[in-house]
């Protein structure tokens, strides 16, 4: 497959629709895998999507509503009539289900539940936080028992003939439906037809709690490489499963938040989200920032007059003051990634910390010899360039110091320290350095003059 | 399973290699998951590492290579004997084992590859860049032939007994090893045992060429959610295929790179890298910054007769650039993301533009009204306010612009936008930032003494 032009096929679908070919706009569509179908479905105007929607398969309506943006999808749906949805998301896969559900007014999704064929696979997962392992599982609708052979699981298996890929694990359970143990389709095919489920599985299955957190379950399943993973309650009790498909979806949306949060955004949302709420998530950070910068207003007012005495010293302000909040946001970049990633734990914060220190004596010598010459040079006086080039050094080893101590005690502290590092690494590295800068300066500002 | 605790192990293995009691120190290892056993192995000294791993299974012994950081394990594998360390290699995954041969000297793996059983599946592997779908996919060992049957198919699988996890994709191919269809092995097993390979496969397989970048094929991967993709040459023939593991590692990877770079850390490496090796990546980025802050401390030069008639001005400063440096940063940061994740291709940039435009605009008003009236209350000097409030306002509208206009840019002519963004933004704001703020302050000069 060559990738889909699915511009080239948007317009193709549009002229359908504007000439009222619906078996053509059909055709086009159906022929399309459900997330370029999505991706066109949701360049069309409200009413096109009202009149082509109920005319496609109930499966392709299903993917449809599955792979649109969470938002878009809860408001298609709330265009349809109540039995329309109600048969879409009886084809949905449950947890993609319960999703849509919890995106609609509560009264109106009660009613569609009503409504449905298989309320009994979405409902109990309704009740979990959105945020939560129980949140992202679905329901584990195959499960086998541990006295099986492996024919009878196949032939189990082709009664069911189960349409979603969550088959590739399957979880073996007691009586109690208590999770037992695990095996995969493969070690099913492969053995002698009659071996026993219970001799072929492992009985140490990686497994979360319901209400653990969405990362801990994407961890878990990126470091043990699993395709599946088991959700629980606190007893034991198999209550459903994390697919792969969540696990991509939840790391690149964890990674998404990170990179949100480091560049001073505090809530994740879409590039096209609406001015009014990118303001509301926004302002309130920068007027935070205005709060910090006030900090380094405050020590510069401090030193007044001795900038009134010698106006060049403030040439030289974005160089001490940037150039060290470069080396911090270095550091802390890695340390808060490490932190994340699990490739540093806060244990590993002492040793984290001498490295950074050291890395930032080292630049500090480096870039502070080279801004005293350049000082020196542009300038002509030596002690600026003695002044210049010192700041820089002791801002930079601070630089090194804050960048790994802040997101260390961030994390211990059970804050996010992608959240609140580069704020207040930044707020350190400017009061510091103009505070360092302008003391040493006015300590010799008779050789300045 | 609860989460291992894998430093009491840790300990328990050292005290039994400190007591030279060795089938406890293998017995306490091989109980654990590979990723487990490979932490654990990593932290004990080379020594006791030459000792340990000679007694393990060559199985385990095999993981532990896979799943140990790449340096760790091309050192490892530099101190074992030939025999020891083919054997090894026989038994790892032929992509893991083609990177191990690719880290150590050429001609070691030559002879490594030379006393290996089985080097026919690794040799293929060893010729595509390491970044390119070629680098990352693992030799096909199963394909299925179009006329087989599901039974057939299924008795074939039962005599190779795959030991991977990568059977669930089947790949099929004509007489010509060209790929021809896909089929799960969900469908094998749920089909009626005669049916025939070519009735239930899809014909239409989504798949990569060898030389297309590794983020394309994780793409394709997640957003079709594909538990493997074949990677085919210039006429189709099946070469190999990338499994879901690599699926995951590469966008780890890529989103670590995204992260790294927008923190100006030009080269990703582990947060224990040697600090010679921290100060090469770090150091040139630094120098940079010097550079593009002596731009900034060009133009505060140009204005130092004002600075030196009215020193309060370099009060604000951090206020008037540093604030919209926060609101660059937030929009290059949406901008960055959304470009890398496709939700925002460079066509959509003009509508990009208008809108952070008009976020910088409203953020402009909102905050450079809070800081006149900041500056107004502190320093009492209306037309203070007014200066400091107009130039904050003009340069967070320039922020907006420049924060969503120099990343689309960047992506058009194929430059990292996360390299080369946050430098460009911050020297567009600080110097326009200083310029417009002093600039006015000259123009007013009067009425500011």
């Amino acid at each position: 497959m060559e990738r889909v032009d699915v511009d080239a096929i948007l317009e193709q679908v549009r002229e359908a629709l504007a000439g009222e070919d619906w078996n053509q706009a059909v055709a086009l569509v159906e022929a399309l895998r459900p997330p370029d179908q999505a991706d066109i479905f949701g360049e069309l105007p409200p009413t096109e999507q009202d009149q082509l929607l109920p005319r496609l398969d109930l499966e392709d309506s299903a993917d449809i509503l599955e792979e649109l943006e969470e938002e878009e999808a809860a408001e298609i749906a709330a265009r349809l009539r109540t039995e329309e949805l109600a048969r879409i998301l009886d084809e949905m896969e449950p947890d993609e289900a319960a999703d849509l559900l919890g995106d609609i007014a509560p009264e109106r999704a009660a009613e569609v539940l009503a409504t449905m064929e298989e309320p009994e696979e979405v409902r109990p997962l309704l009740v979990h936080a959105d945020e939560s392992a129980g949140g992202l599982m679905t329901s584990a609708t195959i499960t086998l028992h541990r006295e099986m052979t492996a024919k009878e699981a196949i032939a189990h298996l082709r009664v069911i003939a189960p349409e979603s890929e969550t088959v590739y694990y399957l979880f073996v359970v007691d009586e109690e439906v208590r999770l037992v143990g695990i095996v995969s389709l493969r070690q099913i095919v492969i053995a002698s037809p009659d071996t026993c489920i219970e001799e072929i599985m492992g009985p140490d299955v990686i497994h979360v709690r319901a209400d653990a957190d969405q990362e801990e379950a994407a961890r878990l399943m990126a470091r043990y490489d699993l395709l599946a993973l088991p959700v629980v309650d606190d007893v034991g009790h198999l209550l459903g499963l994390i697919t792969h498909d969540d696990l991509v979806e939840v790391l690149e949306e964890e990674a998404t938040e990170d990179i949100y949060r480091l560049g001073g955004v505090l809530e994740e949302h879409p590039p096209d989200v609406p001015i009014s709420a990118a303001l509301r998530t926004r302002l309130p950070w920068l007027v935070l920032n205005l709060g910090t910068a006030l900090a380094s207003a405050t020590i510069l007012s401090l030193f007044e007059s001795t900038i009134a005495r010698v106006a060049v010293l403030a040439a030289f302000f974005p160089i001490v003051a940037g150039v060290s909040g470069s080396a911090g946001t270095q550091t802390l970049t890695i340390t808060v990634r490490g932190l994340a990633l699990g490739e540093l734990s806060p244990r590993d914060g002492l040793r984290a910390l001498r490295r950074e220190t050291l890395i930032g004596l080292a630049n500090g010598i480096a870039v502070g010899g080279l801004i005293a010459l350049i000082a020196l040079l542009w300038k002509g006086t030596p002690m600026l360039g003695v002044v210049v080039g010192l700041a820089t050094l002791l801002n930079m080893f601070g630089a090194g110091i804050a960048g790994a101590l802040v997101p260390v005690t961030l994390q211990v502290l059970r804050i996010d320290p992608a959240l609140a590092s580069p704020i207040l690494v930044t707020t350190i590295t400017d009061t510091c350095g103009y505070f360092i800068y302008l003391g040493l300066a006015t300590l010799v500002l008779g050789m300045l003059i």
